[in-house]
């Protein structure tokens, strides 16, 4: 398996479905790298153009892996050591290209099923097995541009409880999602 | 199914294994409120004797269910509205036998798999499956009480991924317990 994880924050949607580029909300940083962590992905991708934002994570990720937070914490220090701060979905290509010799197959995830080649769980489970670099994207906000789901390799199928209902956070959607996919 | 949610903040434990309170984090109620949702929980109960805490928590509530939020995202008012705020895992316990005419059987959730009598996914699925409410805990700060573990009639074995590490946030933890327990 060669597992990495994207959280994209540009492009994606608001709620009026105008294309944004999102802010970072610092616990995804941290739920999203324990699960990476967790779920041995080579690294975790915060995808976002905006300076300031890159500088967040950038410090967040120095204080637990650098600073005070990897002494008083070394669990976490593993987790966030995962994370790299990249521009765009373009760049986190390139990296995975740079470092495995072949670009990632992308496999995106929506909540709507509508859009790109949706796959069910246990397809995108024997794609994890396989040899090539997989590049597993999660969308913020009002969810990932369509563009994304049309430009990705696959989009995977959303996630349902025993009804309907479908709202979940990203932190609880990539939870779900690493486990279905990776879980022992 | 009859299946109810408990994050309890008292009793559990600090880093140095002190028994504390500890503080509600608002994303929590969001994002285990949705989840309730999704796996069909009939309640979710936050579990907290601090006064100030307790109001907080009411105030989210009544944001998302009465006030403007209830309007804005209506998704999130049907996620919310299954809060419950009591002071202690009795008056939860309490409560589900008013209104199931039985008490529940408790299962804590614990990320060492030391104490109390541990049981396995699968088995804890077939109790889901039966008649009986249940009532699942999740630990915040540093973990449940090994008083809360013990007094439960069950405790479910941790959470691994492929490896050994195991250090998920709290909103990680419940969403892959709830799809493995609940899940299609």
């Amino acid at each position: 398996m060669s597992l990495y994880i994207g959280l994209v924050h540009y492009p994606v949607y608001n709620k009026n479905y105008d294309t944004i580029a999102s802010a970072v909300t610092t616990l995804d940083v941290h739920d999203i790298s324990r699960l990476a962590r967790t779920y041995e992905a080579k690294a975790f991708f915060i995808i976002t153009p905006l300076v300031d934002q890159k500088e967040l994570v950038e410090r967040i990720k120095a204080h637990w892996t650098k600073g005070y937070g990897a002494s008083y914490n070394p669990d976490r220090k593993e987790a966030l050591q995962l994370v790299a701060v990249v521009e765009s979905i373009e760049e986190a290509k390139e990296r995975i290209k740079q470092s495995e010799g072949e670009p990632p197959i992308c496999v995106a995830t929506d909540a709507t099923g509508q859009v790109g080649k949706v796959i069910k769980f246990d397809r995108a489970r024997d794609l994890m097995n396989k040899a090539e670099p997989i590049l597993l994207f999660f969308g913020t906000a009002w969810g990932l541009h369509r563009q994304v789901l049309e430009d990705s390799e696959y989009v995977l199928e959303p996630i349902h409880g025993p009804g309907d209902y479908n709202h979940l956070s990203v932190r609880a959607a990539a939870a779900i999602i690493l486990d279905r996919l990776v879980g022992r």
